[in-house]
């Protein structure tokens, strides 16, 4: 018998190009691929400067791309009745460390709407995401009852 | 009373040494450790040329060692009786996001046997992975009914 | 009804501040977040020595960082009446392969206190962690029965 997945997405074209979910359910888990900072239309908020070769020229949008990242999260899983409460795993990649760590305290504060997330985290830095103005990707597990 | 693990591998000497099972069983979900382009000789596919002091100069065998990828995770997920349709969950840490980008449509779709595999995805760059010529290593979570 | 999570940390004043849990327990499942080598003070073992401008000069600690980080695992772990032997999947996140490859095998065995660990195991590069002098961080999955 065939596993019973439950696969959602934002229906954005490149889901179907490149072929994945947005998030995937199973039983009682909820497995979200790595979100970033994309607005409702599928521009890149805080898109840094980029210098001539095409390098990040700083980092000071992290923290705007963080709450948008947070904001995409609490889409997916709403679609699953879910909401970020439901979250017991999270791991942040991100392009800088000082700016991301900066942020982590009141962007996660806000977005999980509590002074102490119950969530286990892990944040670690990657040199390259993968669209060139991102400077943030974060992955999700969640549990529902 | 001991949690009951059933743990697999593929034989090789080193899973002995380094002491790690390629996949561990644990109720209904499948754990499975980060798999590369070696082929059944133990050799890495599609090995990118290296430069005198060992560094990788091109990476345009990142399709190559992904779809070897693709096809060992397939074969550890067989011991268990489960196939890639199994799998919920999948990271991919990159040498080089532009080869593995372009890849990561038609490798997947090849691989999960779907034109929307339902699987959430996430990948990144890793300046450097376990063996000097691996461009790609995949960890993936599955679940089984 | 809200999900039931039984969160737990080590009492840091930073786990406040930040906003996380080092570990999160739902069902039969426990997440840890990155665990990394403070001794009980709070101090890092084993720092490496910076050059002028704050970079690593050597990875010689290595090993003595991923042992520490073994011990935080499974200190953590035991506030939920577990052990490393619950230990289903790690992801290691290191600052250089070489040294982390040749501690591998030797600190893990000693840590699962087995010759083969049954666990599912990823380790990556990643150019920087939390802490100017962290060479490792380690996350964690086990189960419970």
């Amino acid at each position: 018998m065939a596993l019973l997945k439950d696969a959602k997405g934002f229906g954005l074209a490149w889901e179907e190009s490149l072929g994945f979910a947005q998030a995937v359910k199973v039983g009682d888990t909820i497995y979200v691929s790595g979100q970033l900072g994309l607005d409702d239309k599928g521009n890149m908020v805080g898109p840094p400067p980029l210098d001539d070769s095409g390098r990040i020229r700083d980092y000071s949008n992290m923290e705007t791309q963080m709450r948008q990242t947070y904001a995409n999260a609490k889409k997916i899983l709403s679609q699953f009745g879910a909401t970020l409460e439901n979250v017991v795993e999270e791991v942040l990649y991100v392009l800088d460390m000082e700016t991301a760590f900066a942020a982590f305290g009141p962007v996660r504060k806000e977005a999980y709407a509590s002074k102490r997330p119950a969530v286990a985290s892990t944040m670690v830095v990657t040199p390259r995401l993968s669209l060139p103005t991102q400077l943030i990707e974060i992955k999700f597990i969640a549990k529902v009852q």
